[in-house]
């Protein structure tokens, strides 16, 4: 049986640290209070909660907090401008506008008048450019693709030199966790939809990337033995036995894959949690370049 | 026996249209002026080649061309205020510095300082990171890429569905090549010199890339019988019988090679004349913007 992957275990160890290191911080410096933002537009009720776990996450590490609800109705430019002013916010260190939005509202637009110094998602354009190239350079790492490559560190899964397998290509997941593991020196297969002979390419995986979206799509007799799996997917299948009629499940056959994989990452408690987590560090991480640039323009009016 | 894939032959069927293109406009358009601007620093024979082919094709396609010759004693400041210069002068519309650089100026914030607009090499990082991105709206694609995949296209040879292997992950070639093979839905794998088995990865191509700067590195019986070989790779190796002392040679041993591979581009002959082919392209697309703008502009004053 494959060990698992505790994601909820070690996601709170990240916070744990986290939250040690603001306290020292703060001691250190009167001025240091790390501050995140989320721009929430409309009621989606799945938005409504992982706003909520993302404060309640924030204050626990003595991240300040400020959510900016805005209407269903608001015009694109209304939102480009409430964008602005977190950007020439001094007090904000960083924000995010919580996906998805209502469909008269261009996202491109958005996330790229998000200022990149602040874009805490990773998600501008001039931040996944420069996580492409090879000194990496990005300011901020997109969280899930992050969380995911923490994830194999602490597990001490070794990445370099092994073949990975990432099934799926979006712009949050498949494609940044691509980038990340190619490098960090694994060789990398990137399939899609369009990817003819999934379970021929999966069985090469040593490490084995899922974030498709389908229900249990991959088998755990596709899967090399010993092979570590890290499942992406959140997929909610009807189950009657449950009080809600629903369940949580990845985009693996978590029964049959278990038993094949050196580890695996169960779903819920294994990617989610670090999405989160990261979302954390990456305020930390940019509430300190903002501390450390007023140090230094501080030190050269002496 | 392979086909030929004759880059020399595309790229001048691409330069002959684009020449025809630019005289179209200039006749619609009397302001229609494409102007691209080279600087370069120092003396390197290598880069003068370069930059004197680039020269020559520009002219040729009836785009103007300016070359800013710079001391290799140049300072960063001043190189970097020479590069504001081009980014404001309305007449220029693509730009590039030849590399290397010295080894005193920074590459990467000379790239940066390029205007995303007129960044004709492709190589700021927010252009990268919209290649990356799902709907790709890149201004401008990086030249050598742009022409690999031109190569195929013009070859009709099919990119969807098929399995692609790519060695060599560089910011300029290898990275940006996979990136455009994956979403042109090719199943893409990476590789590099810290990939282990890799004579089996490659065996699994339907169409490879080769960009690694090792001469003749990748052997016949490595590759799959009928699959698309590009080698991008340009090497001198010495061979007495020739006056200079040496002959330019590929990252594939073209002899073996040639025998199992259904197409195959030749060094020199390939790869290498697409390149100067799409940065007179990136021009054009670039005047042709900027014309737009103009219009525009113009159309909203009335
Ligand atoms: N914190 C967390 O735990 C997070 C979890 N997720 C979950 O991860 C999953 C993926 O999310 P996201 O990346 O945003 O999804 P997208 O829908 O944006 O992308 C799905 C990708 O999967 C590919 N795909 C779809 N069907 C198949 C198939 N049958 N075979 C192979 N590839 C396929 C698509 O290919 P193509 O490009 O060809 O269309 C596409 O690249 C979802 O379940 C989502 O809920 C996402 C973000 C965070
Ligand atoms: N117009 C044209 O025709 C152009 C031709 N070229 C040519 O293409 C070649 C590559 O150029 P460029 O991308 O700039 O080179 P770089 O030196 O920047 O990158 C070389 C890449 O090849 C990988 N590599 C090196 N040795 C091996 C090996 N033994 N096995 C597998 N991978 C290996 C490296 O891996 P790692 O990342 O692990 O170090 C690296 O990713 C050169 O010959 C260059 O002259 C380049 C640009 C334009």
């Amino acid at each position: 049986m494959a060990k698992l992957i505790d994601g909820k275990t070690i996601a709170k160890d990240i916070r744990t640290q986290i939250k040690k290191e603001i306290e020292e911080l703060k001691q250190k410096y009167s001025t240091f209070k790390p501050h995140l933002s989320i721009i929430q537009v409309g009621e989606r009720e799945d938005s409504t909660v992982y706003v909520r776990q993302k404060e309640r996450a924030a204050k626990e590490a003595g991240i300040e907090f400020t959510l900016h609800k805005k209407a269903d109705s608001i015009t694109e430019n209304e939102l480009l401008t409430s964008i602005r002013e977190l950007n020439d916010n001094p007090s904000i260190h960083g924000f995010l506008v919580q996906l998805p939005l209502p469909s008269h509202i261009n996202k491109k637009k958005v996330t790229e008048t998000i200022s990149p110094k602040k874009d805490v998602d990773g998600f501008h354009a001039i931040n996944l450019g420069n996580l492409a190239k090879r000194d990496c350079e990005a300011l901020f790492l997109p969280c899930t693709p992050k969380g995911i490559i923490e994830l194999l560190k602490r597990s001490d899964i070794e990445i370099a030199r092994k073949n990975a397998v990432v099934i799926g290509r979006s712009d949050i997941v498949g494609f940044p966790v691509f980038t990340l593991l190619s490098r960090n020196d694994a060789t990398v297969t990137l399939c899609h939809s369009k990817t003819e002979n999934l379970p021929e390419i999966v069985k090469t995986a040593d490490i084995l990337i899922v974030a498709i979206g389908k229900a249990e799509f991959v088998k755990g007799d596709w899967i090399k033995p010993g092979a570590v799996v890290i499942d992406v997917g959140t997929n909610a299948i009807k189950d009657p036995s449950k009080q809600s009629g629903t369940r949580w499940v990845g985009d693996v056959e978590f029964s049959s894959a278990s038993t094949v994989a050196s580890y695996i990452s169960p779903v819920p408690g294994g990617v989610g949690p670090m999405t989160v987590a990261m979302l954390l560090q990456n305020t930390l991480e940019s509430a300190k370049r903002f501390l450390q640039e007023a140090r230094n323009r501080n030190f050269s009016l002496l």
